[in-house]
This record gives C-alpha cells, structure tokens and sequence, in this order.
C-alpha cells in the first residue's frame, strides 16, 4: 500500500513541479529563504488577497483600503518602537563560531528534552533567557560544547541609503510591516472619506525582517506579504470591536475552505500579552511540521496613534460629533501572512485518495487539491477529447477566459488530463468530444461534458450555459 | 470666467483632497518623493493592474504570470549588467556644492536656450556630455557660475545586507527591474507548463531606483510598481511578435480609455537602441508637464538569457521539438509603470465643465474624471434621497456589493452628492427616493433612478434588473 501520508516534502514538491513555488533566483544556488511564485502559485496567491479585500473591504460597509510606500520616513520607526526593541537575541558559541537566536535555542532544547518553560519564551527577559541558558547547560547544537558569547540584540529592520551617500542621515528602512503606514496616514484617511467611528483600513503589501533562522518553505520568509487591517473606533467599545473581527477573522478562514479541526484560536494571557494590549489571539494552523501561527488578532489601544502624536507633534486626534469630545481612537488589528495563508491552503487541500488498483493490483493513488474555487488557480480546463477538436474547443476557450482564468490542455489521454488538474486543484474540467460538434449533417448536441474535481462526478451542459453554470459553481 | 486648464496643480489638489494619494511619511513631513495611495487611489490602482493582468494573462493564450521575489541572488545584477552599468552620470558645481545629473543639465538647458542636441542624450558618453557642457559653458543651475567637478557614475541599485554583518558578502540589491526574475525562472516556467514557443510570461511588482531626481508627483519616483511582459519566441520570428506587441499594448492604453491625441509612439533611431536591441518604441503621454514616456517595449534579442546562462553556468537553452534544435530564445519586452499609468490614466480623465451659470451669474464647473468604468474606484454610489430611505438604500448597497465596489452616501443635496461622485469618477449614481419604497399600502415602484456620470442622463431601473444592468455597462 502507497503511503498517502500528507508531508511537507510532497507539497513542496508538488509546488516545484507544477509551478506553484520555485526557490527564489535558483539558477543562482537561491537566495536564502526566498521563494518566486510561478505561474499556478502566482494566482493561488493573487485569489486568496482577492478573497481577502472583497470580504474585508469591498463587502465590509466599516473598512477602506490603502497601499502605502514600502520606504518611510525613519521617524516612523522611532515612533513604532521598531528601532529601539524590534530585535532578536542573539549569541554565538564561542567553540565553534556558530550563531543562535537565544529564544529558539531554548525552546528547542525544552522541546527536545520534554522540559516546560515556566513562561511563554516571548515573556523573557534577556537575563532570564541566559540566565535559563546557564542553570541548564543547554549546549551549542552545532559542537555540543557549552560556552556562549553575552545575548545581544540583533534589529531586524533591513537598512537601505536613499541618496548618494552612505551615512546615518539618508539611512532608511524597509518596513517591517504595514501597519505603521495605516497610522500615519490615519487625519488624510478620516478626512477625506468623512467616516466616523468606527471604521478601519486595510492594506495588503511586502514587508521585511531580516530574520535570523527563515524556515519551513514559505512559512517564515525574510521577504512577505501581509494583510493588515486597522480598525479604528472609540475607547471602550474596542473589547467588543476585538471580538467581532476575532470571529469575522475565523470565519473567513472557514470560507476560503480551511478546517476548523486544523484551526485554534490562542487567547494570550495576561503576562503574555504586549504591555499596551487588552487582549490578542493567535490564530494557529497545524501544518504538517505542526502548529504555526497564521494570524494575530490584538486590541493596540490607544498606543500607536498616541506614539505617533507624540513623536510627529501633530493632532491625531478624532473629533467624535456624538459627544463633541476629541480623543485618539483605540485600534484593534488582524493581521495575517499571505504566504502563510497560501501554505496553509495548500497543506489544508492536498488530498491523496486511493481511487482503485492498477493493472498490477497497485493502489491507484490520485493527488488532489481540494481548493476551494474562488482560490484554484485555474476555474476550469478545456479539453478537447481529440487534436481534431481544437478548433472547436478553442472557441469555447475564447469566450470562457473573458470571465474566468482557463487551462487548455489537448496532450495526453484524458484520464491522465483529468490528474493533472485535479493535482492543481482545478474544479472544473470541460470536456470537448465528437458528440458536441457532430459530424457532416449532423449539428451534434453542441454539449460538453463537465466533470467536477472532488466527486469526479460528471454532467453534460450545453456550450451556451457554461457561463452561467460556472458563475453559479464559483460563486465567493 | 473661470479657468478651466488641466493643471498638474489641480489633479495633485484633487488627488489630495479626495484620497487618491497623499504624501508618503506626511506628518513626519514626508520622505522624499515618496507617495500613499489612499482609499480611492489603491482601488484605482488595482483597478489598472487587473486590467492589464485581465488581458495580457487571463485573455491571451500565449502568457502566464509569475510573481518573483524582490531580493535576488547578486549574481542576477552581475548578468544583467545593473551592477557594472546601472548608474547616473552625476557632477557637483564647485561653487555652491549643488549635485547635478549630468544629462538632465543638457537637456534642460537645451530646452531653455531652445538649443537642439545632436543626438538623442541616452546616445552621449560620459565624455561627450563633459565636452557638451565645456563647450556650451553651460552655467550652474542653482548659482549660474561654471565650476563642475568632473562627472562620476553613480549606482542607482538600493542596497541592503542580508543577515547580520554589513559587508560585502552580505550585500543585496533591491531589484531595479522586474524583468530579471522572469528570465532567472525561464526554464522552471517552461518545464512546469511545458509550453512551446512562442509564450511570455507576466509580472507585477515594486521595483526601487535610488533617483536623484524624482519628482512631476507620482511620475518618477524611487519605489515604483512594474508590469513587465517577456515573451520569448523563436529567432527571427521577434521582429513580427515586436511588432505584434506593439500594436497589443496601443490597444490596451485605447481600449482603458487614453484619448490616441495623448499618445505618441516613438521608435528609436538605430544609433538610440541599445547594442543588444532591434528595434525599441517609447510609448509617450502627454502629461501637463509634457510629454513622458510610459510604456518602453523592446526586442531584446537574446541578450539577457545568455547572459544568466553566461554567468550562472546553467543551460537555458529550449529544445525545439519542431526542429529538433536548442537555441536561446529572443525576447520581446513590454515593460509599463503602474504609477506612471495611473498618473495618464487621471490626466487623461480629468475634466471641468460648464454646465450653466450659478445665482450670481458666475460659470457653474462641474470637475469630473471620466474614468474608464473598470478603472473608477466606485462603480456605483448608492444615494439615498432622505435620511428615511437610509434602510432600504442599505439593502441595495448589502446585495450590489458582492459583485461591485461601491460608495454609499447620505450627506447633503442629491446635487452636491452627484458632484461628489463626479470628481472621483463613479460612472453611475443610484438614487433611492420615496417613489421606490412608497408609503402606507402603496408598495412603490421598487425602481431606482440611474444617473450616468458623463451625460448626467438619468433612467429609472428596477432594483431586481441593477445587477444586470451594471454588468452590462462595466463589461471590460
């Protein structure tokens, strides 16, 4: 029996081969931890920002979009706390030279050796994380040996010059997320969309963190999309603004297909929390390496806008005409990867079914992705039965991809053609055969056959009601 | 009367005041020429990037689309040549300490003294531009004496450092061109969707000059977004697929409504072209500073994949199954800004109308952006004629807007709402007024009246028949 086990390794190699993820400059011997998306990944990642902006901004009567500059002013970064305390500990060994994130070095160490931190390793302090270093002796994973260099903390902000000198004026940032750009732009926003309270703001865009250890394929890249969102409303509503986007945020997930068995929500508690936050859950995946965080939800308070007033010197305040009193708005943020939303997709739908024996009395393994259909990459292929039904076949095509994105594809037996799709998570396979066109006086039935992905079942529908048939189909 | 000229000072008040785009870092008094897309702007934006993606990938047979990563291996910019040549000739006037770019001094002071350049200024040496500027006793802009310094080339690559050290070994580029992680890609693209030549391949995404000056608003700017096609097709076919892509990209700027009378297609002289190129067009727009280039495609020949097989030692060779031969292919590129679209787009659309005199007998100007409707922000506004109609206009708005973004807006007279909706280019206006709802036993008309932004024809319509009718009318 073939294992049909789901593994990192598969999918990572299903994305390699089919176009969804190739290493980033390969041709090169990579580039660290980055990834390009090919031409299946780009539209896999392209539908779940599309699915993420039609809930969270196109059908949200609270939310407007923004898309702000990547490079800000590096006031931004004074204000954000990013400069001073956006850092890894890091030391080295002293032995063999090698370089470890204190952090991950003891939990790695607790996780190998089935002993529980006292506290959530983000709770640490420097001193207690070296302090815990000593009192157990953790050695250096790389030679074994014990001695470490002091902790220090590594910014993770990547450092570019504009201009032509290199020096501490024209020093600018990356951001290290998108965030920032929301609250900045907060007065222009309110203002010019003449909301009231409450309201928010999303943006979808890269950022940069120059992490130490990238890792587990897409999971955690140095160079990332997010989708933010910034929901501004009044003090003292925001416990109950932070438990409905705490549950929208759950049942979007739900709606682009995840499971809920592969999801728990995290609630931090009290020590665990950041010092200006009433409350944040971690939305968590399991992933096949395990469970892995895809989503933070926090309550921000006052404190962004508040850092940014203070700093900038300008007026952030909201003039509420209900109680004629000004005040910073309180903000609460969902905030989620792309590319962890992408993988997570794809760990969620990679099927492998045993859908009978080969002539050899092997299992007959079918590798399916089970996307939803608002994030397949392709809505459907056309494909027609012989190379003497291109012509035919094409048309449909011609007139499909004005409303959908399409595959054709005439090489192969059909079965094989049918694998292909279902192994890229295309719903919909459209089958073009002598029946549809006819022959000399015969019209034909101008039918094609439709077979659906996940039933394999499959119907005959007229050429003329393909478009509604699909439009219904995919419906997000 | 008043003044009714298309000034770069009015779209930018426009695009200020109405959040298309706001400065970037603005309370920190901005960063350089860096620019926001705010609310409306990000949807425009976005609106112009799935146009073009809708009909160079979703629509042609031939293209698929990638997204590739912002940082890549160094050795890329070694091979494309960025590294060694990607610079700007740069001189200091001794007097004053103001920094020139050597070229542009030229070509202003040519334009001032109306003055004609011999030759195209991307076709001078360093030397000949030193002569030039010797020879004409061009003055300092800045203190009108002529002391320059020598000139010297300076890299226009932003650099950052990958993992902890800053040195050498750590350096990397944010990419200048989208271009290269498609041809790096070229044979994962090709094996994965075993395509045949002639098939191109599609990207967009931010790209970064270190400029030395950016400037004329969103037009050049260091941090840009690029829509990039490189369509690799058999030697000596690249001439006619030039000219195929040439024609295809006229096209699209028409078919997203630029008026051809601001448009001009400049084919380069022979001794213009870069060495590598056949044949180079500029598509220029007629801003209201002038002409600007927009659009550049180019038969490249097969200059950049040998250069990466050159330098990475890989074969990037494609086996011609029709022939039985390898060879490298030729490349065609059409290469666009987003920014720089977005910009014409707003120019080209940007108009003021009398429509009549106002009480005191002074010209009524009505500003309106006669936005293609796939590009307008709002497809539609929801106005509810009273504060009373606010319930069933918001039912309409809860249905319309799974398929269409839209504005909703109660605040002030139906005649200020609709000049509201003009400036941003919302092509219709929905008003729901007491007929549609009626009173007591009368159940109304459950119609809606439609007001067409460019005409300002209004016709009632069935709320049951406004999905259609939309769909109808912002078919794209």
């Amino acid at each position: 029996m073939k294992n049909t086990e789901k593994t990192m390794d598969k999918i990572v190699a299903l994305c390699k081969n089919r176009g969804f993820v190739f290493a980033g400059s390969e041709i090169y011997g990579g580039l660290a931890n980055t990834w390009d998306y090919g031409p299946l990944g780009v539209e896999l990642k392209n539908n779940v920002k599309k699915a993420w902006w039609k809930k969270f901004v196109q059908e949200n009567p609270y939310n407007v979009g923004q898309d702000a500059a990547i490079l800000m002013n590096p006031q931004t970064w004074v204000a954000s706390g990013h400069l001073s305390g956006f850092s890894d500990p890091l030391m080295d060994c002293r032995e063999c030279k090698e370089r470890f994130r204190a952090d991950k070095l003891i939990e790695d160490w607790c996780g190998e050796n089935s002993v529980e931190l006292p506290k959530p390793i983000d709770a640490f302090t420097q001193q207690e994380m070296k302090d815990f270093i000593e009192e157990h002796n953790i050695p250096c994973p790389s030679c074994g040996k014990h001695n470490f260099t002091d902790i220090r903390q590594f910014n993770l902000m990547f450092k570019t010059f504009q201009g032509v000198t290199e020096d501490a004026k024209n020093t600018v940032y990356l951001r290290p997320e998108t965030a920032q750009g929301i609250f900045t732009n907060f007065v222009n926003t309110q203002r010019t969309t003449r909301r009231k309270l409450p309201f928010g703001v999303c943006q979808i865009g890269k950022s940069f963190r120059n992490e130490i250890t990238p890792g587990n394929f897409i999971f955690r890249v140095r160079e990332f999309e997010q989708m933010e969102l910034e929901f501004f409303c009044k003090p003292g509503t925001d416990l109950e603004w932070f438990q409905y986007w705490r549950t929208f945020c759950h049942n979007w997930l739900l709606g682009i297909g995840l499971k809920d068995e592969n999801l728990r929500l995290r609630d931090h508690d009290p020590e665990e929390l950041c010092f200006y936050s009433k409350a944040t859950t971690d939305f968590e995946f399991l992933f096949p390496f395990g469970w892995g965080e895809l989503w933070g939800v926090a309550d921000r308070t006052d404190y962004d806008l508040t850092q940014h007033q203070n700093v900038s010197g300008k007026d952030l305040t909201y003039f509420d005409p209900e109680t004629n009193q000004r005040y910073i708005p309180y903000v609460v943020e969902p905030s989620l990867g792309v590319e962890r939303s992408v993988l997570a997709v794809l760990c969620d739908a990679y099927d492998e079914e045993v859908v009978g024996q080969d002539k050899n009395g092997k299992d007959d393994v079918r590798v399916v992705l089970r996307l939803h259909p608002a994030l397949a990459p392709y809505k459907a292929a056309i494909l027609p039965l012989s190379k003497k039904l291109s012509e035919p076949a094409m048309e449909i095509y011609n007139e499909l991809c004005k409303d959908f994105m399409l595959d054709f594809d005439e090489t192969g037996s059909i079965g094989k053609r049918y694998r292909r799709e279902d192994e890229i998570g295309t719903p919909f396979c459209i089958t073009v055969d002598f029946d549809t066109v006819g022959d000399g006086e015969n019209p034909g039935d101008q039918c094609v056959t439709v077979r659906e992905r996940d039933s394999m079942e499959q119907v005959r529908v007229p050429i003329s009601q393909l478009k509604a048939y699909l439009t219904e189909k995919l419906a997000y």
